[in-house]
């Protein structure tokens, strides 16, 4: 079994050590990933310059390719140019923080994986609940018996897994739910402030998610103490609409 | 009427000055894009960086505000810190190329029109049907005509529209369709080269799009002269494959 790593978080970052360890008992593992963090970054690839990969070394071993792009960059030239077989699996993460609500479409964790999928091979991305929390345990632990089953059972095609877990150790875990995609927010606002030269500058700030969500939602999960498990696509056809617009009977 | 621009080509683009001349005589425009050319950026915003604004000027006027950031950032900046009053329609565009198919998610043109939809103003995404063409005339007059549509009789929620034109005068147009989005992706490559200090980079690269599809689809569409009005949204769960995730009864 042939496994891609990959996240958002940057090749150093802990939660993409934990989900490693976990994987490498599965198969053949390979970690292409930003050489820095590059949250937030929705499905971005990198297209106006040039890529460029370095290896980087964990106790004197080589550990991955750090790649001066995006997540889905990592996963477009892994496939496409550096990895010398197709894998079987790509897993994104892990996270750290919720990928949850309509904060899905800013998830660089997420187009990680849907670029995969787009590429016609199998893919999850997985994220801890929290921003803080080093509780990566569990989750690696769940990503392990989900590689095998998606591994096991495959994906409709054009269908990835968006994966949310509790940062709480495992007797803490309430179940697992499949989700849908809720519409639950960060309410954020720009600080505007004055630089040393004062000139000014605006920062997008205050991250604070409303979380009051139905039952079936993503977000709703996690506030029960559940591992979340929501199928995403990529086809973005808003079909129940198809008929409202076509009633307009726009002319040229 | 206020009206807000953006793209993802940049502030500069011909596309837009296209489009602003067109809606300006609809009502209150003002222009606030990227600085520079931000296009596949898809969903990005900028977090781990400030972002600068600057006016730009065109014939002697303030023509609108140049933004260090991504096209979802300009919309959502605009409307949280830089605009007095809230749109009552964003448009993007009118981009220099397709969006259709696949690519959409990799779309800034596109992305800027979901942050607006997410932020709960009406908007619509413009995109030519070619890389060079500069026949923007008849697109813009159809911006024009649809901005009013929309205005008129409202978007349902969370929806947006995706509309691509062909690059042909008007009397060349053979309609309009209300699509869904196409599976056409481009076949792309990265090219490895040496730079001039000898040191290995990638690029991507191709750019031929495969519109081998359905009639129902954007780019049959646009294939058949036609232009493509694909309602879209950012919900992005698989809904008719909840249930055969569901039944893999996955446990904790």
């Amino acid at each position: 079994m042939k496994i891609l790593l990959t996240n958002d978080d940057g090749i150093n970052a802990p939660g993409l050590y934990a989900l490693y360890r976990q994987i490498k008992t599965l198969g053949e593992v390979a970690i292409i990933a930003p050489a820095f963090e590059r949250s937030a970054v929705g499905h971005a690839i990198t297209t106006v310059d040039p890529l460029r990969v370095s290896e980087v070394r964990k106790d004197g071993e080589l550990y991955g390719l750090a790649v001066s792009g995006t997540p889905a960059d990592c996963v477009k030239i892994a496939i496409k140019s550096l990895l010398p077989h197709r894998p079987d699996l790509v897993i994104s993460g892990i996270n750290q923080g919720p990928n949850t609500g309509m904060n899905v479409i800013y998830s660089g964790t997420v187009s990680a994986a849907t670029e995969a999928t787009m590429l016609g091979v199998l893919a999850f991305a997985i994220s801890l609940d929290s921003f803080t929390s080093r509780e990566f345990e569990y989750a690696a632990e769940f990503a392990g018996r989900l590689a095998q089953s998606v591994i096991e059972k495959g994906l409709p095609a054009g269908t990835l897994l968006n994966v949310n877990v509790p940062a709480v150790p495992r007797d803490k875990i309430s179940g697992v739910r499949v989700t849908r995609q809720g519409m639950a927010k960060f309410t954020e606002e720009f600080h505007k402030r004055i630089d040393p030269r004062g000139r000014a500058y605006w920062w997008l700030g205050g991250e604070l998610m409303d979380t009051d969500e139905e039952e079936e939602t993503d977000s709703a999960a996690l506030k029960d103490g559940a591992v979340s498990v929501t199928p995403i696509h990529y086809d973005m056809t808003d079909y129940k609409n198809l008929d409202v617009i076509r009633e307009w009977k726009l002319t040229k």
